[in-house]
């Protein structure tokens, strides 16, 4: 089909809904390296993860070999209320750059969650409930996980106990509202109800809290409830392996128009969204069919792809979870209070470290008045206020569209438009009063942050 | 096609999109009674409303001969951005609530502004726009209508001054945000920035502010600003002739599947939404060639149809703009404080009015508790979170729903989603407190707000 035939919006019919998750491990030379048992340091066995995680879900956690594993119907008929979610062509935003480049973006803010995260939360909430559980624990950030999960659980009648990053609780009372509406409670973090989180506390009264701290939160809660296990919303190969339907639908709908992406780009806070994006074309230039440019986009002020260091660290700040070897910034590393949005967590996705790490994929990092700026701009032109989080992608995306300006090359860019930013008006304001500073930590701050990874040895 | 073949959302194609209006009124055999002006009682010229509206607006305005109109190019091309809107078989709904009934609705939320009423913001701001003008005002109630003419202005680089009701300005500071992102100056109503503004807040100082009083302030601004109209999001015929692309988009997308709707519902504030909706359905039962169900949905604080005279009123608090006979509380009526959202107006569409006082169409109004109880369930198992206002919609719709239930009958119901909730929380969080209460106004309170009705004899 000729090429000025592509729509604004490239929908695939329900019935091309995947019905398979694509695993990329499966086709990885280098496997991401197995979690450790924090208390003997050995590779983490089914029986080990059993009281934290869904019994089904470690099955996938540990899984590196099937390339492709089937969606379970309940699944499929739930992602059928908000998916197949647009492939959309950013006409618009080409036509303001006047740039030459060809830009695409796959949306996945068209939910109440407003975001991509449910992809992941309904299969989690689906396992636990298949397992007879009574509930879940998790924590938040941003609050677009909690989100999801409240609403997944809602679905499945399962309870849903959310432990809510405190900063973000604060700027954001709308979303304890929604995930409240859907049944969920939800706990800002650190709290008082943990004896973790009480502990970290006492040695930072100050704290605005951080994921490592509500990852301990909710994983003491599961371990210590009976009928309880913890989900986590990014980071670990599960949800990078849920999140596969984004780049599934993505690559399904640019082949229907013929269409070879040559730049994909994602924001990378744990992971999961740049992680569910790239992994069929990841597989691809895995098994040398084709080749792709990645660009992982992360916050300067939280950088663990462009400043961590590619080690074995704890997940979270009160130690109690397995130890992952992942590009980190230490568990302690906590980003400047004046960082708007997610993207906050210290360490990063243990597949997408490891194939950064052999060169298959690159990182940027943006500060965040430009990204507002670009968020902004795209708001203004697509129609659509992007979440915070999302917007990085976007900031990167313009840049390539704008250096194609310059070379006159025609480059189709693809990034993932992971969610809108209506719980993210708090920074909206600050950036449109210009009182948004940005926020590097220095040499010294991230030296501190490094001393305390552990000494693992294999 | 057989039935159970309907997909859970029917997306038209792209090169579906209207391509013209339909305009309701060259059908209708009693017409929509002639705007008044104020001083002479006689009918608005297009010269008495120059000064007022934009001139293409005004023959749309007074055209209730032409049954369609083209919609320009730019339009068509900005609709691309987010329209067709999803016409969704609500299976979860039918499933949760055992009803044999067939449930489809028409979501207009998936675009920033939230809800249906861009379709004619960018309508009126590309006539603005085509005009050489430098920028609108408006006013803005629950604040969907501001931010979408925010959107729009924006597109086609207009200034745009919105007037919010004062309680809506102060439940949702973050529609302000997004109103300024999109570049827009948002003000409280009443305010000290016009005369009528200050005439209002001496006469009653307490003020939350009305739509009637925000119309009088934004027409002010309008009339003695060079370069500057006034627009209007609802009541007028021009909005409901724009927003006859929900209904015609809809019934295509029903005819699809051969699917002939027997009830349709949409909530009812100015009536935009409902009369776009239903506009080519009635357009079929005025020629006779189809009978529908029409139901029409408000709130029992604010009941224009259901307990409302029909008879000329003024438009606005101010008495600045022209009389217009519709079914109205009297433009002194202010809906109680615990009126949560929109949907607040004393009046309501003169071509609604008079189909209904034709009894071409029902109404009915329910009270805010009830139809929270209805927003919540259809979260739950639809996955989103929908307005209060669209929940008036919903609340119809499922009582349908469970009639249905009852008797053994298939019918199949089709109502308006406007909108997302978003930005109404603090609404819901009133009711997740169990704090939310109904108010009814007593006959005395309407009959006060009656004696203020102009005395016009034609």
């Amino acid at each position: 089909m000729a090429e000025n035939k592509i729509p604004y919006k490239i929908y695939l019919d329900e019935s091309e809904i995947p019905t398979q998750w694509y695993n990329v491990r499966a086709d990885m030379k280098n496997k991401p390296a197995p979690l450790l048992n924090p208390a003997t340091l050995k590779p983490m066995t089914h029986a080990d993860l059993a009281p934290v995680f869904c019994d089904e879900l470690i099955d996938q956690e540990l899984n590196d070999t099937d390339a492709y594993i089937d969606i379970p119907e309940e699944i499929q008929n739930f992602y059928k209320m908000y998916r197949p979610s647009p492939l959309v062509r950013a006409y618009f935003l080409e036509k303001a750059l006047g740039t030459p480049a060809k830009i695409y973006y796959k949306f996945e803010g068209n939910n109440t969650s407003g975001s991509h995260k449910l992809n992941s939360a309904i299969a989690q909430a689906y396992y636990a409930k298949k397992q007879g559980l009574k509930g879940v624990t998790t924590e938040t950030g941003a609050g677009q996980w909690g989100t999801a999960l409240s609403m997944a659980c809602s679905y499945f009648d399962l309870d849903c106990k959310v432990f809510m990053v405190k900063v973000s609780y604060e700027q954001k009372p709308f979303r304890r509202e929604v995930m409240r509406t859907y049944g969920a409670s939800v706990t800002p973090s650190p709290s008082t109800t943990t004896e973790i989180g009480k502990k970290i506390l006492e040695a930072h009264p100050g704290t605005t809290g951080s994921l490592g701290c509500a990852i301990s939160e909710a994983v003491e809660v599961a371990t210590h409830t009976d009928g309880y296990r913890y989900v986590l919303g990014s980071v670990l190969n599960q949800v990078l392996l849920h999140q596969s339907v984004i780049g599934l639908e993505a690559k399904a709908a640019l082949e229907k128009y013929n269409v070879k992406p040559d730049i994909i780009i994602g924001c990378a806070g744990g992971g999961s969204n740049l992680g569910g994006l790239i992994s069929p074309f990841m597989g691809e230039k895995l098994r040398g069919e084709n080749d792709y440019k990645f660009i992982a986009v992360e916050p300067a002020s939280c950088p663990s792809f462009t400043r961590g260091k590619f080690a074995y660290d704890f997940c979270d700040t009160g130690k109690v979870c397995p130890l992952a070897k992942m590009y980190t910034l230490g568990s302690n590393f906590i980003p400047s209070a004046n960082h708007a949005g997610g993207l906050r967590y210290h360490g990063m996705s243990p597949i997408l470290s490891q194939l950064y790490h052999d060169g298959l994929m690159e990182a940027r990092s943006v500060e965040q008045t430009a990204v507002f700026e670009a968020a902004t701009q795209f708001a203004r032109v697509e129609g659509i206020l992007p979440a915070p989080e999302s917007s990085h992608a976007i900031r990167v995306a313009i840049d390539e569209a704008l250096k194609c300006k310059e070379t006159g090359e025609e480059k189709t860019i693809v990034f993932g438009l992971t969610g809108t930013g209506y719980f993210d008006m708090v920074a909206y304001e600050k950036f449109n009063d210009g009182v948004m500073s940005d926020y590097i930590p220095t040499d010294e701050e991230l030296e501190q942050s490094f001393a305390g990874l552990p000494k693992v040895d294999l």
